[in-house]
């Protein structure tokens, strides 16, 4: 079965069509300059890139894997030469800022590229995706002279880099990371510790690799206040061989195009970024950027076993499909192709309905993260009140959907799906991870139920959904009853210090399904003034939301309403 | 992390504190002589031999897995002998009749063996697991002479057999194959064509393997009812090699214990089982004790997934749990076990639900396959409802719960959830095929639907709701609804031909939560007697599935009655 290939015009009609984001952008001074064409340009050029260079690798990438000998990694197959080809062309520093040898492109061009990538080969997305987040950090934090050294190395990409927040014992819960950091004579300080779960800690992909690491003085406080944030590269700019080592490499279900390191710190030299005790802050900052990332995954290999399934389902022909029976004469075939069946059609429509109503939230959501930067103080808040409330629940949402809807998917093929030849397997492994890292999703539903919703009283929540209607022009029965859910948990919650905890997976999920109808609002108004063939191609999955998806809302209403009256 | 251990106080409990099977076993002439404390001590037996034999050797089964070279299938470290000791002590021919070197034991206690052997290694288990159908087959279509020469052979499980039924292109649509069967002068058939997905097709756990095999008669008609029976072993009773070969084994995303293979039939001499034309007939007699062992895997690989992730939470501490905060001084440790976090507790409950109905469901359907061999007729005739509408409900239901279940376990692990080295990805790989063979999950909504809730008008599944009803002296606004929603699409249908196809999925699920209510209010009603500290253990899951299972009823009910309106 043929490799995974970006499909430009269905991710372009959501863009200009539903969204206009090029208009949206232009309106900002930082973007006067791009248009429909500029956009339309990059993502063809993208889609190439990622169809012809970046797709055929995936399969080596799960089958070969990454490989760790004597704390070397060596990577699958022509990846190092795709990655090379790839931040030499400049693709990496799409939205960086000119001055750091950046294209200065709105951050939309980047987030669909980083869906394109994440669908051909989500194994090889891993080490370029990490890299923005580490830009922004050190562009925000860093010295000056760490910047003149690292800024511009690592947003081209010429340097890849990682961030090493976990530790043995520390997963979530980044308060309890144990890795000191040793004031030297020379204003440097060295690291001791182990970290694991580090994404590219070690590869073959570029000259040098550059580590951001929580750490912890030896005057520091218990708990996250006690942390602050390190940088130091596997070369130093001398040459010189830091002592950052990699000791193993994860086995894992999936992602084997990755190498997940545990990487220990012994007397390493590292600099400070930002100030002591402040590691998290310059981490939370990148946040929001990196969760959407993740939840670009989750939408584009969501997609990428769509298409599996779709082809697999338009040329394989089993049993009479009920409706089949009445319209084509028996003599035709001795079987009906399966996307005939109701129960392939459905799994197919639903899974583009959170494919394309996925992308108007996210393409929109890197709109907003554009506003913040670069609107009036005003528009900039309303956007950081979007990505704050929505960002979340995407992440949450579609890296759910990708491995559970990748899993209908592979369904779609039967025996054929479980076997490794079609590739959707894969799919579906690698899929997993995303559920788990930048935060799993139930900290995520946490983190928006607990630390946002709930910590001004449901205010913000209330002016997301006034905007949401003040574009919709209409609010609908679902996003008025989130209103009141919300209003329930903040009445109930004193009396009931778990109340948010216990609701926050369902509160999630209802938000996600509110979104998600808004987004299909935009898609059935933007359908009106096409032709007959572009509407059919968008009415299924629309009608598919309705029916199949958007009734879980009344489910998860139900059970926040009990357990608001259980408080 | 430790294998899994079978926790035969939780299943005994079910079976004679919930259900009271011992004592609807000894109603049965067959079973007069069955008591509590033999079963007892047969599953005690059985969960000493799963626990220390047969659990071990899961991680080598994965890691290593089946090898394939030049026709031969070495199956991983271990499992020969352990087979070996399997057969020779007597454990699958548990519940075959003693004239054919069985134990004349109930069904159920099969069924709970096959449940701790695909909790312990679902791999190991599928060799033996397909004895059973085939030992059926021949029992009740084969020819004396075949009788005599592999009846008590398969029955014991000293040879193993095969079900050889899909092809390329037939997979669920078996009218389609191909393979062909050609008359021999000494009344046997040469059969030719090639078999794929053939689980155990080739092996070296035992001497002989038995195949059974659909074919097509030269003058066969086209479709279903062209097709024939046929059974050729690996080696004839003279020692002769047949024409049966291996050509490969295919590559998995799990299941790596178990070979799937490629079988080639090339002029292999085979005898007919019962009358030409008849073959799928002769399948489909052992369909439900199938699809019940299949389900068996869905709920033993849930809870495998449950121990682990229960195992886990009681160990690992990360921040402070909200209910926490109020009991415990600050000053114990740094964060709670996370076993004490809402999240976490619905995840372990959730599945505890799911797990804990099971086995009410499981053990009973297994209680009345027993008496459709030998209660009175009408007694049978109840009996026969039972297993035709609960069976395909059980498979999908708890196959389905096993995959999205266990992963929602391999969450609780977090990112060690995603490393092969806690065995919980493994779990979750495995368990995804069951939701495809013996048939989809989606053919199983379609069977319950389409050929037999619409095909009486309803009429069966009113009378299995009568006789729930009489058990449990009440029936829920669910039951009653479901009845509702039966009359429904009943009533639709012959104005929509495809109605029974679109909500088949929600009805099946719909009628799930209706069973797992059904088994909920039984184990409820059995905790009045008992002990506060058993009752504690009980009650969490009880509370789990009114909380956040059952509301998925109300969600498929909406579904299903919207499809009917618009019919």
């Amino acid at each position: 079965m043929s490799d995974y290939q970006p499909r430009i015009q269905d991710m372009q009609f959501v863009l200009s069509n539903v969204l206009g984001a090029p208009d949206q952008l232009k309106a900002l001074p930082a973007f006067d300059e791009v248009d429909a064409d500029l956009m339309q340009q990059v993502l063809e050029e993208a889609g190439k890139f990622v169809g012809e260079v970046v797709a055929p690798l995936n399969r080596d990438g799960d089958e070969i894997g990454a490989k760790w000998q004597d704390g070397k990694v060596t990577m699958p197959p022509g990846f190092q030469s795709a990655y090379q080809m790839f931040w030499q062309a400049g693709w990496p520093a799409l939205s960086a800022a000119p001055e750091d040898g950046g294209q200065g492109l709105p951050s939309v061009l980047e987030i669909m590229l980083y869906e394109m990538l994440s669908a051909a080969n989500h194994g090889w997305t891993m080490a370029p995706g990490l890299l923005h987040g580490a830009y922004e950090c050190i562009k925000h934090y860093a010295s000056p002279s760490l910047q003149e050294t690292y800024l511009s190395k690592v947003g081209t990409g010429e340097w890849l880099a990682t961030m090493c927040l976990t530790e043995p014992h520390a997963g979530s819960d980044l308060g309890l990371s144990r890795t000191k950091a040793t004031p030297q004579a020379d204003g440097r300080y060295a690291l001791n510790g182990t970290k694991i779960f580090i994404s590219g800690g070690e590869h073959d992909l570029t000259d040098n690799i550059v580590h951001l690491v929580l750490a912890r003085l030896p005057d520091a406080p218990p708990g996250p206040k006690g942390l602050s944030l390190f940088l130091v590269p596997k070369f130093y700019p001398n040459g010189e061989r830091s002592a950052v080592h990699c000791d193993r490499i994860e086995e894992k279900m999936g992602l084997h195009g990755s190498p997940t390191c545990v990487m220990r710190f012994d007397d390493a030299l590292a600099e400070i970024i930002g100030e002591p005790g402040k590691g998290l802050n310059a981490m939370f900052v990148m946040m929001n950027a990196a969760r959407l990332h993740v939840a670009m995954q989750g939408i584009g290999l969501l997609d990428a076993a769509w298409q599996k399934a779709d082809a697999y389902a338009r040329e394989r022909r089993q049993m009479r499909a009920p409706a089949g029976q009445e319209v084509k004469p028996k003599s035709a075939a001795e079987a009906d192709f399966i996307i005939e069946h109701p129960a392939i059609q459905r799994i197919l429509n639903t899974q583009r309905a959170w494919v394309d109503g996925g992308r108007v939230l996210a393409y929109q959501t890197a709109v907003e993260l554009d506003r913040i930067k670069h609107a009036d103080k005003d528009t900039a808040a309303q956007s950081q009140r979007w990505c704050a409330l929505v960002t979340p629940v995407m992440k949450a949402a579609f890296t759910h959907q990708a491995f559970h809807g990748g899993s209908d998917c592979l369904q779609v093929l039967g025996g054929h799906g479980y076997v490794r030849e079609w590739g959707i397997e894969q799919i579906v492994r690698d899929a997993r991870v995303a559920m788990i890292y930048e935060g799993t999703n139930e900290i995520q539903a946490i983190d928006l139920v607990v630390r946002k919703i709930m910590a001004d009283g449901g205010q913000s929540l209330n002016q997301l959904l006034d905007d949401m209607k003040a574009q919709s022009q209409t609010e609908t029965a679902e996003a008025t009853q989130l209103r009141k859910l919300t209003q329930s948990i903040v009445s109930a919650a004193p009396q009931d210090p778990s109340l948010g905890h216990r609701v926050a997976d369902d509160y999630l999920r209802a938000m996600a399904l509110v979104m998600l109808q808004w987004a299909w609002q935009r898609i059935d108004a933007a359908l009106d003034a096409q032709t007959p063939e572009l509407k059919s191609r968008w009415q299924a999955p629309s009608k598919a939301f309705r029916q199949w998806v958007l009734p879980e809302f009344a489910m998860r209403s139900h059970i926040i309403e009990t357990q608001c009256q259980a408080a």
